[in-house]
């Protein structure tokens, strides 16, 4: 994560005059037409910008009828916003020259920085800038739009839509892409940012201000990737609970790579943690570009559903069955009281039509069908939402069933139609769209959207996140613990120092003892009881079982005498060199199931907590999930409903249910272990054996690993 | 299953007369325009059926300039093809005057018959058909458009575009909606055929014809379901090694809604056994229609890869990684030989463009660059195929970058294309689609209908679809054991017998004595050797733990008295009124991993298999597969490796390798006895427990349930 500065944290965060400036400076302003510097003016003329253009070009008199000045310096006026689309090698003069003219905010569109790998040098742009309080959106970037301010800033299409829904994208060139599909299909936009390589803004900054704007409803996100997870999460969170956030996150594959390291870094890292983050946040994530603006058709223009029933209106039986299908996929609830459905809709349903649910008014359904039917699934209580589909039919005019459904709807509950066809269905779609009821060309990209809205509702609903109080524990000896290993320079922490500093955490720890003789381990087993369990120490040996290192089931004297031999002479062959620090003496635990807890540091996200059931479960299955920490102990009981083999937890078949409240309270520490012990680099509970309930969960090995250098 | 009677077998399959008639009768012919039956007149005429028309009304003189008669008998002439548009009532009679002219083919338009429940009606229209040899297309449908034969005999849309892509639906309304789309979007056919009710022809026959048709490269159905499941799947298989079948298959929903009756009865005959089926056949499963066209299009048009190496060449770095992300997800393989794409592609690309895969030629990248770049993919034999993309940049033209691409492109190897943008972009995508390079307006969709062209490679590549040889088992022992229980009144078999029916199946089983006393009881224990198991015999008992008749692992005879005491009472207190039919002694089996292997008859594909590892795999995570009966020795192994928890049967964590081998021989086994013994409507084998390799498999319990009249 990166860090700020004291300079960076007194920085403005209002970005009020980047979005409404009163004065724009072009810097690289171009008389040529087909020039960066000459699209960015030509669209802020053309696009009706109300307030002052200041083009600056030293070697012109004026662009497009606007004075040309030779720096920004000359400008008799303050620049409240200054666009820089001059030479790469030449932005670090302007910045400062912005700088000393006072322009509080830079659009950057210059490319050839960090994304060519000039790192430092993009660092010393911020540097620059931020010694005079300039902020940066940028570089490598293709501007930024926002409708109420009739400020089209970038080189992209001139003619943007206005509308209600934020574009941020990382990717300047799709961000082009998408805005010219915004434009041909309709969508209209509230704004438009393109953040490239965030040098200083980010998302964060942008999420902050377009939950506060008027004018956005929902908010879409273009993202490859980001260094403030944690922020983005944290505000994100927030947002989400006024406004939708729909995220189109690319480069799943570039993650996925990552070397596996260890058994938790193997599996963490990845995109899941970008998705349980997302899960975390409330956000809906889309597959594809598509996908987020069909739901930000619905989430932009309709009520939420004020409770779970659907109903399907269609005038074929093939579309109908292709929505229920999807409907189910979707998690949708179709209503199903046949009563009910039959008195509202037999008056647009003719004999051979279907009452149930999807209502099928068949392909003899009149334009005056679909309003009855209409008006009686809106006028219905107990009807919360309404799918609408209409299949083209011979000698139909779709046109006038759009007309229907515009006149007859009249919101108070979402509506979301498809209509199947051809060329004139396409013209009804946007009709539809038009008079802002979310119509698509597919049954299920009206479903999807439907749902998209249920499950924004679902995560408006939630308990707002509570940050927990900080967990009392004796913090002082773990840290100790961690002091004592690396000053003898082992990063790998031993079995024993894992587990004692797990227990310091609270969390339970069957009994063990460090042995350094037979004697010692004889005694330590009596002392115990049988059976036991006797463990070789050694930071040279990782893993203990191939190394001959584990002895399970000792029920006796005599067996933990000779296991404690063999074992000796096992590790001494498999591992001649390593040191031994002793055997560990614990008691054999049976019964219960074996789980995972992990925790690792994410490049993005920082700490975060993995889940699983052991074993075949992780391994074969994958069936895991992580979290950022810290959890709250509502999430950490959430996150063990969320693996697919839960219910084996839950008791199946008649094994006794485990012990689930004491599962979620390891993993609310363990996440709290996580963020405050900056050092734990990676921690793998493995296994923890959770018991029936009532009995608790018991730690029964554990690895931890420390960072080299205390952050 | 719906069986073929003698003269239905006798009746032609050749459907040579009703895509290629020479003279086609409009029965219910109509002068009024907006009738069905004055559409399909103007549609045959419109569209230029070069050939004899009759429309058939008694009241009419002429239709758009065609002679009236008041019955097909009148019509001095022969007539190939009957169109029916006549009332519901009327169409018997209409079919008995066709039968007595001697039409080969009738095409049933009218609606109102099983699909409203007349099911006996429609029945009647068959028999009489069929009576004169005639065969029908129907009813309920909206006809059917055959491109080479200029017939456009349906009532939907008038002017189809004519391609290589054929169609066939079972609703009629979509089929109407569908054929608009493709003239929408362009996308040629070369045939739709509405099956709708299939009271005769079905798409058996159809698939049957469009495979040897020359005009037709890809077949599309929209299917909701079909009674025959097995010849379809036959018929599939062998058409798919020759051109592809993609299927829209809809009513997912209200299979997967069938009552749950037994374990394994709760999981088939759902959605499942329908993509089992389309798997063992080789068939591509859309998820929509809009993704079938978008597969059908490259598959119409474009060379199989010769090998796995694709490439990705954008303009733009973020469609570039969405790109990358669907590639992963799709199972492709990009080329990763660094070298080589240096070498092919630095030509086309700016020192701070990427020469990894993907290739970025940047936002700077013109249409001669894109030639260079194709030309490069295009010569270069270590490439296999080529996902071109193209992100809209600032003042392009995105016509001229699609007019490089077909210029460059000459065939060879797979190309397909993205273009992402504004209006000019979906220009130039039509563009290139008229050109017959598969274009997209997603990076998502050209990477799928690539997936799909490789995993029809891959279909067609696996070896022919061996039927085995009839299996060498005692056939009339086990139906000797079945004749016997049913004789008795018993549909549910006694474990004894069940265990007598696998063991002469071949399968093991290891020994067991069913015990009327404890004498016997001790007896065969001593003789089998400890520790053995218990277990009641009872048809009345079914959930035999659950009734406290099963005692496991008992280790002495002291072990056995007890446990057959008490098996006795607890019996006899949880079902008094069960019969007892004795107590079965067997040895109790340590070890290895529980499998369920499961039989049942699914209503649409018969008898199918099911195969799934035991508890809470089955249970709690539903990783189950199934596949119709009989299975190849083959198909048998590659069913087990298609679980997900597959990797624990080959051994994980240095657990011992199953004997996966026997295994698949056990599942080979068991689908020939569901197709030889159609009186066992289902089996159920849980636990069968597969042993380490080279130790076999055990029936551990069988469960097996007869039909109650021998089919």
């Amino acid at each position: 994560m990166r860090g700020k500065s004291y300079v960076e944290r007194t920085l403005t965060a209002n970005l009020e005059q980047l979005f409404n400036p009163l004065s724009i400076a072009v810097i690289g302003a171009s008389a040529t037409a087909g020039k960066v510097g000459h699209k960015v003016v030509y669209n802020l003329v053309e696009n009706g910008f109300p307030h002052r253009i200041y083009p600056i070009n030293p070697h012109a008199e004026e662009i497009l009828g606007y004075k040309c000045y030779k720096s920004v310096l000359e400008v008799p006026d303050e620049i409240d916003l200054g666009i820089i689309a001059v030479p790469a090698a030449v932005v670090p003069q302007v910045v400062e020259e912005c700088g000393k003219k006072g322009v509080p905010f830079l659009i950057i569109l210059t490319s050839g920085f960090a994304e060519v790998g000039r790192v430092r040098e993009e660092r010393e742009l911020v540097e620059i800038a931020h010694r005079y309080g300039t902020r940066i959106v940028g570089p490598n970037i293709f501007g930024i739009y926002y409708a109420p301010a009739k400020m089209n800033a970038t080189f992209g299409p001139t003619e943007v839509l206005p509308g209600n829904i934020a574009l941020i994208t990382q990717s300047g060139a799709l961000g082009i892409a998408l805005t010219g599909k915004t434009i041909a299909e309709e969508i209209g936009l509230s704004a438009i940012a393109s953040v490239g390589n965030k040098a200083d803004l980010d998302e964060v900054e942008l999420l902050e201000f377009f939950a506060a704007d008027e004018r956005t409803k929902v908010i879409i996100i273009y993202m490859e990737g980001t260094r403030r997870g944690r922020e983005f999460l944290r505000v994100a969170r927030e947002v989400v609970r006024e406004k939708p956030i729909i995220m189109i996150k690319a480069g799943r594959s570039k993650r996925g790579a990552r070397a596996a390291a260890s058994h938790t870094g193997a599996l963490a890292g990845s995109d899941a943690v970008f998705s349980a983050a997302f899960e975390q946040a409330g956000i809906l994530r889309a597959n594809s570009a598509d996908e987020a603006f069909n739901w930000a058709r619905a989430l932009a223009s309709q009520p939420l559903p004020k409770g779970r029933n659907s109903v399907i209106i269609t005038n074929g039986g093939g579309v109908g069955v292709l929505a229920t299908d999807a409907a189910e996929d979707q998690g949708l609830h179709l209503l199903d009281d046949l009563k009910l459905l039959e008195e509202l809709f037999h008056e647009a349903t003719p004999e051979f039509g279907s009452l149930k649910n999807p209502i099928d008014l068949t392909g003899m359904a009149t334009p005056r069908d679909y309003h009855l039917a209409l008006r009686a699934a809106l006028g219905e209580e107990r009807i919360h939402a309404i799918i609408l589909l209409y299949s083209m039919g011979a000698e139909q005019v779709p046109h006038d069933f759009a007309a229907a459904i515009i006149e007859e709807y009249e919101g108070g509950k979402p509506l979301v139609v498809a209509m199947l066809g051809g060329a004139e269905t396409v013209e009804a779609v946007r009709t539809l769209n038009r008079a802002a009821i979310p119509a698509y060309e597919e049954a299920e990209e009206a479903v999807g959207a439907l749902a998209a809205l249920y499950r924004w509702k679902g995560y408006r609903g939630r308990p707002a996140h509570v940050r927990e109080p900080k967990l009392k524990v004796d913090w002082a000896r773990i840290e100790e613990i961690i002091a004592r290993a690396r000053k003898e320079g082992r990063l790998q922490l031993l079995e024993p120092e894992a587990k004692a500093i797990l227990k310091t955490l609270g969390l339970e720890v069957p009994e063990y003892r460090v042995a350094h003789s037979l004697r010692e381990a004889v005694g330590a087993a009596e002392e115990f009881g049988y059976p036991v369990v006797l463990k070789i120490i050694s930071e040279g040996i990782i893993h203990k079982t191939e190394a001959g290192g584990i002895r399970l089931n000792l029920r006796s004297r005599e067996e933990v005498e000779g296991a404690y031999k063999t074992l000796i002479a096992a590790v001494g062959r498999s591992h001649p060199r390593a040191p031994l620090r002793g055997v560990l003496v614990t008691r054999f635990i049976t019964g219960g199931t074996e789980v995972i807890v992990g925790a690792s540091r994410d490049p993005s996200f920082g700490p975060t907590l993995m889940f699983g059931l052991g074993g075949i479960y992780v391994e074969v299955l994958k069936d895991v999930i992580f979290r950022v920490a810290p959890l709250s102990r509502r999430e950490a009981r959430e996150m063990i409903g969320k693996i697919r083999s839960a219910a084996l937890l839950r008791g199946v078949r008649g094994e006794p249910k485990g012990d689930i409240k004491a599962l979620a309270e390891a993993l609310y520490r363990v996440g709290a272990l996580a963020v405050e012990v900056e050092e734990i680099s990676e921690l793998d509970i493995n296994p923890l054996r959770v018991m029936a309930e009532g009995e608790g969960c018991l730690v029964l090995d554990a690895r931890m690993t420390i960072s080299e250098v205390k952050r």
